[in-house]
């Protein structure tokens, strides 16, 4: 398969560090139709009601928006073409639905590891670093900051560019 | 009105990472008289009694020492005076103090954000990045983590230069 | 008393960051016998034989492991050469352990930060930064991250190099 001349790219930052802000005017610089795949899930009317209002203002921009909680690879599989930019927003959040669901964790990232040499949009990720505080109480918690770690040494592996961003500040640390 | 020709200094970091010592070595370097405005209150004797003990330290290199736990601005705007270097320590006190009197966060900031570009003091503002551990189950841990990164975006938009410091060494991420 | 004209590593990184991957294929390429100093502690029989399969692991790739849980600088001192490189996984759980045993903490850094100067083998601390999220709850815990942070800071002030690990990738922040 012809695959994309370009490896994706990974932002990872903390809470309101201003990463998806960062990831998307990373992408509106490729000058390619831009897809926003959201794996965040509505759990009530009001997170609903942000999703649209976001989703709005993304269309405004040119965007189309896809939410896919759990089969991300098999939705990136789908959109995958060398005419076109994806931002992933977030892997935290597809982490944490696969948790829920009861996922082989391991299987899933695999699969993952094994599409990115594939892919040929160009894609983007974000994800938020969780790692940096003191260890959980709860195991679930522990096990969910371990999962997000190994996940994101995936990604930095097989990325082109890896940025940190912290007080909306990029700081690249591959690439 | 003529304002500095040189932009404020943010400076992130966690706990016990070296971001106050060194903030107070940056301003020392500017050679101007030195005022320190510590945002912390005192709530009990202890606390007071090592509140005295610092201030009596940076009394005898030079340094006035301001006590404002909420009105940041207020006083920034008192002291505003190109031959002065103002040492802010720290944000994250000052986002505790308000959100204790229930103020108005957004109202704050934008204040805050207002007067940035019409500071002639030398400004060195201390903070720490509190976003990259796992989400707090605590609401009011999570509202203090989003008001915590809204305010350093705000900041760091504005600022000349911002470092992220860890284990006493400061990283430049702008500037 | 000579000593070795190559000052400490320090790899600091969070929860799963790849930081002792990173540090071992630093120690790797230094070209000498590789010591392995691991502080952790075997609370059960599950870590005790995960604990077995590693050093395994390390003894195929040449590596002679020590275990001490507490007398960090005492078996530093014993080993010292500078024929040797000596990997410390992690200045972490030394804390954690020297907490737990009710060690007087300031005494015990004052003793790593007097033998630093004088360490002929090749040293690199891998130590996890956890002072990067919310304030904890729980007064054990705020004292662990104010210690971790302290001794980062001793141990960065008297090394050669530092490195912050995110995502498996080396940020170099000295050296």
């Amino acid at each position: 398969m012809a695959t994309s001349s370009v490896g994706p790219t990974l932002v990872l930052g903390g809470a309101r560090s201003g990463k998806s802000s960062f990831a998307e005017k990373r992408v509106e610089t490729f000058g390619l139709p831009m897809h926003y795949l959201a794996t965040g899930r509505a759990f009530d009317q009001e997170m609903r009601e942000r999703i649209v209002l976001h989703q709005a203002a993304r269309q405004g921009k040119g965007w189309t928006t896809h939410e896919e909680p759990l089969e991300l690879v098999g939705l990136l599989r789908r959109i995958n073409d060398p005419g076109r930019a994806v931002l992933i927003d977030c892997l935290t959040l597809w982490v944490t639905n696969l948790m829920m669901e009861e996922r082989d964790m391991d299987a899933e990232f695999a699969a993952l590891a094994a599409f990115l040499p594939e892919a040929r949009s160009r894609l983007v990720f974000v994800s938020n670093e969780v790692g940096l505080g003191i260890v959980p109480d709860n195991r679930m918690a522990r096990d969910f900051r371990d999962h997000s770690g190994r996940l994101h040494q995936i990604v930095a592996e097989k990325s082109a560019e890896v940025y940190f961003v912290a007080a909306g500040l990029p700081l690249k640390m591959k690439g």
